[in-house]
């Protein structure tokens, strides 16, 4: 017989990371493979995690002076051609549509209708600085209309091969924000605060420690002069970049024509800047702190953050538990707690494994003796049984901000606790070669001269690594690692 | 020389409703056409009012136990054929996507590549009954899994040869619901409820008065038994269908094989309801409510509730004036009203009629006078300069709630009389004639009956007239009139 404890999840992250991964997904009931090519469903509990990113997100890119907008999801062949890099980078994932209307074939069957052939196809946006740009064209007249910040939450499309949820679908939903500076200074500056407010995000609202950065050339956004990244670890070692943003320079305003009057009567190209963050986010959520009972959710972008068990004995306690319950419902709703009751038929087992598996922060279970006592008793996700402890009613309305508080907390340290560990300085690409010939699980820092040359290619391309970024806080080293 | 008052807006309603109508989308910045055959890019202002649309709507059908999610674009052939009216509908106006990468031509051009044409095309989804029935047939076993209450926020797109800006495009943003039920009862019932949630929402939110009804067999939606609908009439006479409602009864749950094993243990077929509402209210907004100097938003709505304009005469009294604002800013905020303040460089004259031609609810002035007196002066947008009245920054704090709630009935209340003055019983086909030969700009009601047989379907033809739907509380009646 094992001696291993049962864990609700099977593989364990040990045993198989990656399989370990959809399991958890599929336990949290959060996504699941969409009847399309490379697409997912975002089940409901899923989407609420998102719903809470965007929420959160979007009040801090409003303070930061960005307005909301919505630009066409199909953007002309021409429009994609403009920029050089960018079009090399996004034709060979594109979606193209070609026909605008279906007519029954020979065989009956639904196929596009020869007459309805478009005289120019149309991509579904992999991203859209091209289309966004013609719009600045015609938006921006001068120096007054500077900067402009726009941003639009939508979905984008890039053809995947090798779909994974969360972390590479072909269709996915993101925020893109464009915006436009009248000189280099202010927009490279503008970059660095995007890349800040996404730093911010990650670390306060999702409990992920993150790596500042800059991309190598290599790894640049196609058209861009400059991209900073967010890089995390997540628990298997591989870096998952949760997100990036980029100074254009005047490649993408002189391709889409952005001219200005300058504040000297000249006309001027605009400098751009672009960013984003995607439902990729919930996949490194899940790699960051999910354990082998399945998901653990940071509070503050939890859909539920308590989830309240009401245990009955006998059909008589039913009523007397459940105004219980309501009383203690109106207390933590009035402080803006998000609170899930599970009332439904099932057995108390079930509903608190279902609970752990979905990752609620703070358990409660309030049955005839707490309802005598006048107490309950509650559970912390992270911790387990061992966090398991009784108090009244008030002390936990009282109280209850400040464990989910030290919930997040706990989950920000684990995550920074197994980075830091598993960051190794390396002085020379022979002592690289080492350490992930000995699979190494982990990043790999060492100076940036290093990613010169042959034999770092030949290093990277064996053992799969890529050059994560160069930490904008030590800018003459690079990080190295496998990545998702 | 003209008698006309000079209006902002040219030419006015009465000369030329359609142009006058891109015409005040124009001069509020609400949106353009895209540069994409059929698209529009809904600009900041005009995404606001989406945004607080969405908001509204999102908390109410939560309420009612609605979970959002998120369903693929792409819906491959055969799940749209499942249907055979739903396809028939919709198959006309489909964007088809048939390649899934991009290569250079033998003219250096981009075109579709060759070797990645799809095996099976995909259409942009036009609606997601087919693949959120095919979800459902997966997620629901038991009556226990049901009522399923899912709606997802998404752009869908549907290919117009005759677009207009929020009305008709190509592309265009919405809410659809689907939910599942048990039994007939149960979704006929929840079809009325979804149905009275957009009629609140219109009436109390969008200041529209509605009529709720149901579809003659004619104009339901492809595949529905039942269609509900709000029509609204505009100020020219002419309808707009502002949501609708469908009871689908088991015909997508036959297609889709969404069946349950029911409460006596019998494998069962769902009955389905799906419910829409779009951007197109956008366009309702501006046709109901906006004037020959602009637009006039209902408050409840209005990107900025209050516009603020400061009055600097000399350069000395901008800090005094900029911080008296501040303080008044910061007293309705705490209130949760919407505030704009316009400290651009632009002359006061330009500031004011800026937010009429946006349709700013009220207006504030606050120069060196008032901040002496401790006042300010207001004025409505829908009562325009005979509303102008000065009051104490307090009094104006107490009173503002009151004052935008005033706004909200005074434009309902308008739309209302409008529409009611332009409703005619009709008790017969010739007399229906006669009214519309007549150029009658309104609604003809008369008994349902009529519409049966040949010289109805000549009459509306050539009038361009439709069914627009037999009124709930008055099913032998039938409301006729031409529509957008």
């Amino acid at each position: 017989m094992s001696k291993k404890a049962k864990t609700a999840i099977t593989p364990t992250r040990e045993e198989n990371f990656p399989e370990w991964y959809q399991q958890v997904i599929k336990a949290a009931d959060m996504a699941e493979n969409a009847p399309v090519r490379g697409c997912m469903t975002i089940k409901p509990y899923g989407y609420a995690v998102w719903e809470n990113m965007q929420r959160i997100f979007d009040d801090r890119i409003k303070e930061l002076g960005v307005q909301n907008a919505y630009f066409p999801l199909l953007i002309p062949l021409e429009f994609i051609s403009r920029e050089a890099e960018h079009v090399e980078g996004f034709a060979k994932e594109c979606a193209v549509v070609t026909h605008h209307r279906l007519e029954a074939g020979p065989d009956g069957k639904l196929q596009p209708a020869k007459s309805a052939k478009l005289e120019e196809p149309y991509v579904i946006r992999p991203t859209s600085e091209t289309i966004i740009g013609d719009a600045m064209a015609r938006w921006i007249q001068s120096y007054r209309d500077l900067p402009m910040k726009l941003n639009q939450w939508c979905n984008v499309m890039r053809w995947e091969m090798r779909p994974r949820i969360f972390l590479r679908t072909s269709e996915f939903l993101w925020q893109e924000g464009h915006n436009a500076f009248e000189n280099e200074e202010q927009a490279r500056d503008d970059t660095h605060k995007m890349l800040n407010a996404y730093a911010e995000f990650a670390e306060n609202s999702l409990a992920i420690p993150v790596i500042r950065g800059e991309k190598t050339a290599d790894e640049r956004f196609p058209g861009a002069v400059m991209t900073l990244t967010i890089e995390a670890m997540m628990q298997d070692g591989k870096a998952l970049q949760a997100g990036t943003s980029h100074y254009l320079g005047q490649n993408f305003a002189k391709s889409c024509e952005i001219k200005f009057q300058s504040r000297e009567g000249v006309e001027e190209y605009a400098h751009t800047t672009s960013w984003g963050i995607s439902t990729r986010l919930i996949g490194a959520l899940i790699m960051s702190h999910a354990d082998d009972d399945g998901m653990i959710m940071p509070p503050r972008i939890a859909p539920h953050q308590v989830g309240i068990i009401p245990i009955i004995r006998n059909d008589a306690d039913t009523d007397e538990i459940m105004s219980y319950i309501d009383d203690l419902v109106a207390k933590l709703k009035a402080q803006g707690i998000r609170v899930n009751i599970d009332d439904s038929e099932g057995r108390t087992g079930d509903k608190m494994w279902g609970m752990i598996k979905q990752g609620v922060p703070l358990r409660v279970e309030i049955g005839g003796r707490e309802v005598d006592e006048g107490t309950l008793t509650h559970t912390r996700r992270d911790l387990g049984r061992d966090s398991k402890a009784s108090c009244s009613v008030d002390e936990f309305a009282g109280s209850v901000q400040g464990i989910l508080d030290a919930i997040h907390d706990e989950l920000y340290r684990r995550a920074q606790t197994l980075r830091d560990e598993n960051i190794k300085d390396v002085s020379g690409l022979g002592e690289l070669e080492a350490l992930f010939k000995d699979n190494f699980a982990g990043f790999a820092r060492m100076d940036v001269a290093l990613i010169e040359g042959a034999d770092y290619e030949r290093i990277t391309k064996q053992h799969s690594l890529t050059s994560r970024c160069m930490p904008l806080d030590a800018p003459d080293k690079v990080i190295v690692g496998k990545a998702y």
